[in-house]
């Protein structure tokens, strides 16, 4: 299975994300097919038989198979955190690594339920991205670096992916990755993040709009984007959803940030994301904006608003629910139930 | 535990549902300052919270358990099934009784899933209830039987109740309940049920506005249009959800007819399903309505139109992974993370 190739510049990456292949439409027939015969109305289970066939069509077999499922993380820490953008304080990125390592967290919960493994990622947290709405985040080596550190979290062998963050502060990033791609006003991108009040979200908005003007000769490259607003999180998320693509491995996106970094590759090629469910919609509003620009509807709509690939953790349990049903049901002939005429 | 007796007429079930208990609001409190010292931002997993509070305020205890969760199918057949309703024969109904008990339908593959319990109780499949559309469907005496049936089901020391059935016709029982207890024309509440086409729903509409016009004189009371507009799976669901309520058992509502079951106890008493939860939206169109006048959110929204508690399944995964969250998270102090300010 080739993918595992980390990149070497960003044009790399613009190379590779234009060399993606397509779904396996023989098997995604396949399920089709035996979706049909399944003992109910046809279409009855709705998404969950979506699920079924996006399952196999991604993965390349028939039936698919949920055997090895990981939860990814990626944790970073941001230098726009000084501006005070956030509900919380920067040292909280690293303290809930410790609680994820620890298993205290609402993801290690989640995992335990799906029967998912989960991997967390930190990176360099001790040494925060530039404050973007002075300067750029990163250098391209810090880029490279953080998308190859997604890439190469991406094993073979894992039958799904959810993919998901932490990192104080990064809802601005992704606010202005938005912004930057999508255009409207800081203030429709900008929400409370982790609890933001009306003055903060104000702020907040400020700060967008001053990084939006710092860069802004530069956000017509996406990549650019990425590196002069993004953070190290974001940018492996993006590596990650890459390598999941190379890899067959079908993806759950969470929430807000994650939206963010699919956004990237997304604005670099428009199939990049075919292998993408959005797992649930954000209580953070410009999530709904974000979803209506990449096209996706959200599997779960639940008020959440946490990250760390909670909405995501979620998901994979429907994703389990449509392969039990897909696989486990009896056929109208076996069951001996009279189909329609 | 009181709660166990069987009504022995309509004007008994009248009494019971008058004399429900309220939700135990020390378990709530318990549940609430317990959410507020979880290591997440204050409310951010949305609902997930909402149903862990929910829980224990039902169960009457902190913190909630799910150790024994049932789901409960009750199957009935309808008169009204002669006139044309449903894109299948009713036959199947029996056949999928006996898939339930094989374990080959959607529902043994979601209660596997969900570690729940499945009882599948069939009412008298081989007496369908009258055609409405002529006649009243039940006598008294078939009714007051039907809900016992659906009280007796519900056993002590269940810890949680996803509540479904199965009936050829029985969107045409659900539709025309809701049309009696709520108004409107009965297009607006006539759907494709199992898949009927154009035509066929045109020709369930008619079949509703002959039920309606057949019994126009008695639609004020609702114990009354469920005797004459509903079948035995219908009147046991309802019987379920007040049995539910007397021995502290949440309930999660599946679709469309368990929907019209909920609504007769809603149109007796406004409290008597504030143990309830709404699990799904069905695609059947008119279960949104229903819904809105039921003043319920659904919480999931697959565009599943099942039934058999399909739906109410999927939603005890999320019960669980709410109260995995609620049960196994750290707080702020014993994680040593830092809180906002």
């Amino acid at each position: 299975m080739t993918g595992a190739l980390p990149i070497t510049c960003l044009d790399d990456l613009r190379r590779r994300v234009r060399q993606l292949a397509a779904a396996d439409t023989a098997a995604a027939e396949a399920a089709r097919a035996r979706q049909s015969q399944l003992t109910k109305p046809r279409g009855s289970l709705g998404r969950l038989e979506d699920l079924a066939v996006w399952l196999a069509a991604w993965q390349g077999r028939h039936p698919p198979r949920l055997e090895r499922v990981l939860a990814l993380v990626f944790a970073g820490n941001h230098g726009v955190a000084a501006r005070g953008v956030s509900a919380y304080p920067a040292e909280v990125t690293a303290q809930m690594v410790g609680n994820f390592r620890a298993g205290g967290a609402a993801i290690n919960q989640l995992c335990r339920l799906a029967q998912a493994e989960l991997a967390v990622i930190d990176l360099d947290l001790d040494r925060p991205t530039r404050d973007f709405s002075a300067a750029p985040a990163m250098s391209e080596t810090e880029c490279v670096d953080a998308l190859d550190r997604g890439i190469a979290a991406v094993h073979a062998g894992f039958d799904l992916l959810a993919l998901g963050e932490m990192g104080i502060a990064n809802t601005t990033s992704a606010a202005v990755i938005c912004a930057a791609l999508f255009g409207g006003p800081a203030i429709g991108w900008a929400g409370p993040g982790s609890g933001l009040d009306g003055e903060g979200v104000a702020r907040k908005a400020e700060v967008i709009e001053a990084a939006l003007l710092c860069h802004r000769d530069a956000l017509g490259d996406p990549l650019e984007v990425l590196r002069r607003l993004g953070g190290r999180e974001i940018a492996a998320m993006a590596g990650a959803i890459l390598a999941a693509r190379e890899r067959r491995v079908p993806l759950l996106l969470d929430g807000f940030v994650a939206g963010a970094a699919a956004a990237i590759l997304h604005a670099l090629e428009g199939s990049a994301l075919d292998h993408v469910q959005a797992a649930h919609l954000s209580a953070e509003p410009g999530h709904r904006r974000l979803l209506e620009q990449l096209g996706m509807r959200p599997l779960l709509q639940l008020d959440m608003r946490l990250g760390e690939a909670s909405g995501a953790a979620l998901a994979i349990l429907l994703c389990r629910a449509a392969l039990a049903c897909h696989r486990g049901m009896a056929t109208f002939a076996e069951a001996g139930v009279s189909d329609r005429g």
